[in-house]
């Protein structure tokens, strides 16, 4: 056996050097532990001891959830020994996070979302302050944790935990298990705060990730930070929401027989949600169309499982005052055997991309040709889940009434398309319009040195776009010309509907390329407030039966 | 609130049909049951008294690991009682269960792939006694468990349960916690057979699920069975395939660096494994190419590892043999706190989607456009992981080296592409020509009445075809007729390849559209076996130190 000569040699090689490194790391901490549980005042020395320059760290950084106590005690190491670590975030939400960068204790970040962070990510990435590895969409970021950013050190958060590292995340379950599950089965060193610890893992509503799989858990000083981000109040919705809402349930909802859906954010959307139970009840499509949803717990969902139009609803995770009215309709969301709700974004990120029929999003900006993008000067947004549930994945291969009647050929080989929609006014709320000649993000990719301008969907990948005009049904369009045509026609006075030429428009609409309201039966004088099912979030509670309990911040009364 | 007073009606609707049912269906196997723990004796009685007709089930159902027992069990059932069962099953791989569509206890099939079982379910299909719902990749199929296929009832194997539940799954956790996941938390039922009940969970080497997502486990009466899917003996591997190997490495690897990688079954990836120590190491590509892989822990990756060429493998499941191997390379591995290896067929499967650069695969028919399917006649085989892999995903936003590589335009708003790469001889070992006029899927497909033909990658996804002559690299094409005439110059002397002229071949080669073995500089002649690594299972277990135990099948010594 020749060739196999070279073996011995490499027999020197040692194998579990990350094995032994995190050994060398708890051994360090063991005077602080009791078992896995660590006291929060030792924190900064406990994370001096556990981390190392340059490890890769993830810090939960979820899109609500945050492990705040842990990035507060983070900000606090010194900067001499725990430099240059490379972090790994979904969202990058707190002060916090940034300030770790200013501090010079992190220094490279990979990420999929920045809220209200954006505009000072692109700040420090202008000053020096900060490198950004790439902006993600969650499940890519995800992916990239069991290939090549297997972390180091995991920092997550959890509602309760046991003395044996068995971990509750309640409601808010969101990335946490993916995130440990990387570092926990790759020796790395996992570490949760908690709200509160309790004794034994009876004392816990329920196991939601198994204490074998995390190392140290800590009490933090108060509760973990969680923002409301889904929440809409109706009474900002406007007539032009209940228009486009009411030409997106009869000019794609019902035309396709959309069955299973995600829904963002947005107050369009919302303003579906709330006309369900009345226009689409009209229109007698309850049982037909939007059964199987895959969203966070919407408080605007809530009319819709009332009256009985939903079937299911997977989340991506919780929504601050919606735990109560979830754990209450379990036949709708998912929950445990204790009764609170289990969230799991990296399977609903999975869901709304293979299992269904549609995805509906809003953008800030959109080109004539349908790219969009969130990103505007001087503030890197990043991505979240939207790029994931916004295209077609070509690995889907079961086929549903609404895939299938997206194929425009006889083509034994055709394929079905996942129903990609863009819902947007032409105009934003301060006078700039919402469909422009060249988006932002292509300046802003190239002063930010970055390989391709961030796109948040492409428009290749749009199938639809619906507008305040009409709806440019884009899956249908034979050419790049025809497909710019088509747009133009529902851009309005946008620059781009500026020169579409309106003699087009009549052939466009007789060819159903695209639709005006009036040629799907919508009639713009119905089109006002009195169809939403709720009309202040004090009647959401009203549906809710008193389940809902909304933020302090939403109360009105 | 005149819109919310249609609430008060809706009171009426009870919301935990699901949980109350579940209720009963516990309450009528108390007497089975001490705590979680059923004893195999009474498993068919319990079945009788767990399901009611038409309930959606999962059985795994595994790739390799197999609930073996529970489809035992369920066979034994009595049809008049249990009978329209809606299976849902990852991989059909036992005769059980297709016994079971025989005997009238299941009626309906949700599923990935069928490997020996394929000819029987078309058979059965035909027949009459079996009703197909859709064929899917493996993630899609997870992904409708959380929108519109949520089960009743989940069946799962692992190693060892403890008796409050917790799960060990051993190396092969493959799909479990995902199966298991939609079941628990919407109120379905989980039953877990294992080889081995210990008393407490101190007693498992760690847990896999925990013990409240699972509410019985039984001891099977012998180990689950595991098939060593991913062990190709290199004996069999012909010198032809050492060529394609080189051509993979040079013209595809080298070329376009590829850092991040899928390999599948297949005598050609093997080849490609094996020669990377020797061939690879000669070109000076270690650390340069395939650092990190995504794929089952294939034994001939063993000299590659052995020789520093692989910084991290993240499997989909196990591999009979490769335990001992696999728990002593923990550098390379996923493993536990405890030291054995963890495998997750979705986070995988994920992994293969978004974070690799790319996928290489094999078919047994592919048409002049580049479709490819494995469904001959008379066999539905499934999908697998394939078509998940195997296509660009358009969610991806992070550039690599080798996905920047693919992009021929200077627009802004271009993007990388995943390489998806079909490696095959142009002819079959019988004879048969691999490059055909028309798949056998589209008539498969018609005969079976599915709404469109089980394609396995879809030509236009497909980025690079590699046989034996040559390289064409489609992404370059500029048109579909030039697309084709790049395949068919690689094609040999298959139908479509004779249809080439070969004039065209020296324009092809000279705009760097195809490649033939010397434009890469692969020497024919140097392609013979001498450049395996390992020659036999004996070798690869001298590679491993003895760690690798090769199944009896595969022992010739």
């Amino acid at each position: 056996m020749s060739t196999a000569t070279a073996a011995p040699a490499q027999r020197q090689k040692q194998w579990d050097t990350r094995r032994t490194e995190k050994r060398r790391r708890l051994e360090a901490v063991r005077q602080y532990a009791n078992g896995p549980v660590l006291q929060p005042g030792d924190m900064v020395a406990v994370l001096e001891a556990l981390l190392a320059p340059g490890d890769r760290v993830v810090l939960e950084g979820n899109n609500q959830k945050q492990a705040d106590f842990l990035a507060r005690m983070l900000t606090q190491v010194n900067p001499d020994k725990i430099h240059h670590l490379h972090l790994i975030m979904p969202s990058v939400s707190l002060p916090e996070h940034l300030d770790l960068f200013e501090r010079g204790i992190a220094r490279k970040l990979d990420f999929s979302f920045a809220g209200t962070q954006s505009l000072r990510i692109a700040q420090f990435l202008q000053d020096g302050l900060l490198e950004v590895g790439a902006i993600h969409t969650y499940i890519e970021l995800y992916a990239r944790l069991f290939v090549d950013l297997t972390p180091n050190v995991v920092m997550v958060a959890g509602y309760m935990a046991d003395r044996q590292g068995n971990l509750y995340t309640g409601p808010s379950t969101e990335d946490t298990p993916t995130l440990v599950e990387s570092a926990a089965f790759r020796d790395g060193i996992v570490i949760a705060q908690v709200n509160q610890i309790v004794d034994d893992v009876s004392d816990l509503p329920r196991v939601d990730v198994p204490g074998s799989w995390i190392d140290f858990v800590v009490q933090s000083d108060k509760p973990f930070f969680i923002e409301p981000l889904f929440t809409r109040d109706p009474r900002v919705i406007k007539p032009v929401h209940v228009l486009m809402a009411m030409m997106a349930i009869r000019g794609v909802y019902e035309k396709h027989q959309v069955q299973s859906l995600n829904h963002g954010i947005g107050f369009n959307t919302a303003a579906i949600e709330l006309i369900l139970p009345t226009y689409g009840e009209q229109l007698g499509l309850k049982g037909k169309i939007c059964r199987n949803w895959v969203l966070n717990p919407h408080p605007t969902l809530i009319p819709a499982i009332e009256t009985g139009w939903v079937e299911s609803v997977h989340c991506f995770g919780a929504e601050l005052g919606m735990e109560g009215y979830a754990a209450a309709r379990p036949d709708v969301f998912f929950t445990g055997r204790d009764g609170s709700m289990r969230s799991n974004r990296a399977l609903c990120q999975l869901a709304g991309q293979y299992a269904v029929d549609l995805f509906i999003g809003a953008t800030l900006q959109m080109d004539g040709l349908g790219n969009s993008s969130t990103v505007t000067n001087g503030r890197l947004a990043g991505f979240g889940g939207a790029p994931n549930m916004g295209h077609d994945p070509h690995g889907r291969r079961h086929p549903t009434p609404a895939w299938l009647d997206l194929i425009e050929t006889d083509d034994p080989l055709a394929r079905g398309k996942k129903l990609v929609v863009q819902m947007v006014e032409t105009f934003q709320d301060g006078g700039q319009p919402t469909i422009v000649e060249s988006l932002d993000a292509v300046a802003v990719g190239q002063a930010s040195g970055m390989p391709l301008a961030p796109v948040m969907i492409y428009g290749d990948d749009v199938t639809h776009v619906l507008t305040e005009e009409g709806i440019a049904y884009l899956y249908k369009a034979r050419s790049l010309d025809e497909r710019k045509a088509m747009l133009a026609a529902v851009a309005g006075v946008t620059p781009i509907g500026l020169r579409h030429d309106p003699k087009t428009t009549a052939k466009l609409r007789a060819d159903g390329l695209i639709a005006l309201p009036e040629d799907i039966g919508v009639q713009r004088g119905a089109a006002n407030r009195s169809l939403l099912a709720a009309k202040s979030i004090a009647d959401l509670v009203e549906w809710s039966d008193g389940l809902y309990q909304p933020p302090a911040k939403f109360r009105s009364w």
